[in-house]
């Protein structure tokens, strides 16, 4: 078998779960790692609080003690429960967020995140500081929009490019989006600002793809 | 078509640019954008001194201008002449290091390094301060062993085996292969340290996919 | 009434919340907030893992819902939940590693550790991080014994000894006992060091004092 | 006897020391060390500038070296003299800058400060460079009114509101009072910016007692 | 002889290469090094991008291992190929940017810098990153004027002095004047600003003269 | 005239006054500013403690005041008053520590320090906090000399060796003598090293002389 890659997405919401595995679609190829994406049931309809935040690393932990995969990816975007899932398998673990913003940095020097509330900045700050690159952070604005708005195709595409100039305008160079559910607005943000625009289900499979197949480098040794 | 991703190793080995082909091979597949590994045919040997560094900026730059792609891969660990090659194209330019580093840091906090030669630190130094985050570096240590050597698949096996436990003791959750000539030698490092180890062909092969791909999600939009 | 500070012991340990209870004992006086030390019954042992770490915030959110208090404590040092539960109450809730850094500060610039275990050291770091003080601590040492050998009135007083030693020859000028375990052995750390000598029990007693008795300065406006 | 904590005004200033004291009275209860205040009758009306803080180091030596206590507190929110003070005796020396921050530090991660003038500012930066602070600091703004103005029971509670409100528009989580001379204003800062209120004075008087109660904890060892 | 200091101009403007030489005239004196003054006479006009910064390290090499002097001086205000340089020569070599900001950071801990244009800032950035004092800089404005005028008597004086200002305003406490082109507006600077002036030549001069006579103590073992 | 720069000794020590005087006499030329060497006759024999650091602060702006001068210097490795002495006269105030660590940035990347004693270190650590510097030193050495076996031509020669050899091996790429009483042993460091050896009383005069000669370029406005 080729391999799998499972993103578990901690919240319980089905066309959340379905955006990602929109968003990462485009890495699946014939030989390559499938990704799998599944969803906590029992989770809250999202990670908005830090109660939600810590309340999903146990059934996190449980998921992938279940669920035999190559590697996992924690779907949120703020890494709930990373640490304590990486000590229930010696498979990798990626959280989207660590990936999205590792994958702005090999591409330029400062960032900008367009946030879902102003409510999740505490805990993406605590992830960058995780990462001791909180000063490359040009700027961070949220869009404080409900989650069905956000989603939508068109209603929130003004917000999204505002936001996208804004943050080139305070010195982003690259453009973060903060949330899966806005991996469809990609295009608005990149046309918006002219920089290039991380989403972070796809960074995420793309540091998994190489999680899983760069152990797979034929050892010159054999 | 489905893309080109163009890695352009600065040194002129044929060897090195063989190993670099084959380290990204596994991120091959149908439907992905097709990986092509070049070199400069006028370049050093290998990027040795600061002199070899900034001499290939320029050649590099041509190449560029002269070879389409839809993302571009400078296929040296000390990343020379990115800055530059970023001014002459629209497309993704990305650099090897940069890649290694960012990719690594999704994996772990603190990261180490087996450098090629203590001559290439300082390089290497350079690019952890564009990335902010030098400080995270748990240790460098450099194999200085001759290029031929180290791209042997036994010789230099025991040295990097040796190094690799020696960065774990000194903090290193994570091992990064400071050099493309020893993109044979990832499990050897992974097996002596029980790490996860970073090979730079790869960390950029991943990194190119996601800024190939990353451009091509539906806009919900549209 | 003159008002309540509630200790909540994450872990279900009854020996380590009497610890606790005598830790603070000198810092309660009449017409000043009492102290009360509970525990979480269905607590983990102790909190060891990752996993422990984030499994008691919501007990801890629960348990500061039920009691009414001037100001909490999480009784743990490595701060398990806080973020959680001061969004759960409009009262001051402090995290005893937290304490016991920030009054290390008070102290002195380079601060040393003497961790539980090997295992704690993660968590610790995190907080330290959240702090921006990573670089403020000269070292990190564990002992690594049993919690019922750590608790012995003499048992670790060699190890401790030793410790509390090599912290200040690593730079250290003030020394954390980094967990509540630790309590009765302040005597024996200074002694060994001759440096000041944190207790977080007590480091997070006088925060709490500070936080219900500052509320209590009479304005001059009235 | 039950301790004694000396608490020295290094200005002359009879009402300042006055309100130092008032400050502290809510920390003084029975069986729980004494605080005492003091000032240099010789001292300059205010400290002000570089030539007054520098002016006190050696006058409070000399207060010190004459006066025994349990504990020593600077009583002047810029630290003047303090590492000169810690080497002229064993006794725990503690300053109202470096105690105020790491508190308000315990409390929350971006603090702001209200300035008494701007002069005061580099003299509160170089405290803060020595905590390695000082990019913890969301904003500090003078208020820039004469003494007697500020100690007034109302005058400067609308420019106090102000400043503590645009405070936490700059993104402080808590506010820190730079001037003893505020210390009646606690309540007028918080009802305007909702934020927890560090008051200096309170704030040493807790990291005194800290400091002489922490001594005390029997040794589970004897 | 007394020794020779040459400062080589990377571009192949003879303006700017006089202009150079005037700001130095006032270091030269009898039995002092003296300052010789050339230029890349195939050099770029000016070192406007990242392509052109490449460009001149090879010949910058060349040239030293061309001309005998004491120490070298890379005569613009982006130190390129600094690095390369100093692996040619065993002499002291110097980039006129890094002596500008560390001659700025002797006179005060917040510096401004007046841009030639915005492109500029990516150079001046990496090279603050190499120094480890990039959040040291408050503000950085660009002029974004042609050379010509630039270097003109009068014209560009307006435009100088307000950015000036506005640098005080936003915290820097020393004005760096970031292009050899602005040599001549010393004074408009200063007199704007009431801000001590940093002119990079002459900080280089100063740089220079102690990297000679420095090593001319009479050694007291001798 | 052609210019005045007092470099006041705030130590009383008459060898150590004649070492400065030395030191800075190769920067002595006509034409330029004249250096003057003055001392504290009623200072300490030298600068050992943080009382006698703060303790010369006044005198020596009551020097100043007495002494006109275009620059002065405060002749001692430590920088005391510093602060106090810029705000009372407008004319440029350098610090010979200061100096001499912004001089060796201008050389390399990391610094060494050989300390005169052990009780030097925290003074010079404070200094190094103000110019955010603190990471860059690669390690700090002290001698625990007395002075006039530090002074002596031959006495010191070895240790001195010994400690520049030691500071490169631990990652110094300049070595900077960290006391006046050094002045005469630039030659054994470096020889030992293999490093540039910055001596902190010609790094002053250096600056100085850019101090002066910087305010004298002609304004191409007039």
């Amino acid at each position: 078998m080729h391999g799998r890659i499972l993103i578990i997405n901690p919240n319980s919401s089905r066309s959340c779960t379905d955006g990602i595995a929109e968003a990462v679609a485009p890495f699946a190829a014939p030989g390559l790692p499938r990704f799998d994406v599944t969803r906590l049931t029992d989770g809250p309809p999202a990670i908005v609080t830090w109660r939600d935040w810590f309340s999903v690393a146990e059934p996190l932990c449980r998921e992938v003690e279940r669920e035999e995969a190559d590697a996992y990816v924690i779907g949120c975007v703020s890494d709930p429960g990373l640490e304590a899932v990486r000590t229930v398998t010696d498979r990798p673990v990626l959280g989207m967020f660590r990936c999205a913003v590792t994958a702005a940095m090999a591409r330029a020097e400062r960032f900008g995140i367009i946030g879902f509330t102003q409510k999740s900045l505490p805990r993406q700050r605590r992830a960058l500081q995780s990462l001791g690159v909180e000063d490359r952070m040009a700027a961070w604005i949220p869009l404080d929009l409900p989650m069905e708005v956000l989603t939508d195709p068109v209603a929130p595409q003004g917000r999204i490019a505002a936001a996208a100039r804004e943050l080139k305008e305070r010195g982003a160079e690259v453009v973060i989006l903060g949330c899966a559910g806005m991996a469809g607005h990609v295009a608005v943000a990149a046309e918006a600002s002219g920089l290039p625009v991380i989403e972070p289900c796809q960074a995420a499979a793309a540091a998994a793809l190489l999680a899983v197949l760069g152990a797979r480098i034929p050892s010159v040794a054999i």
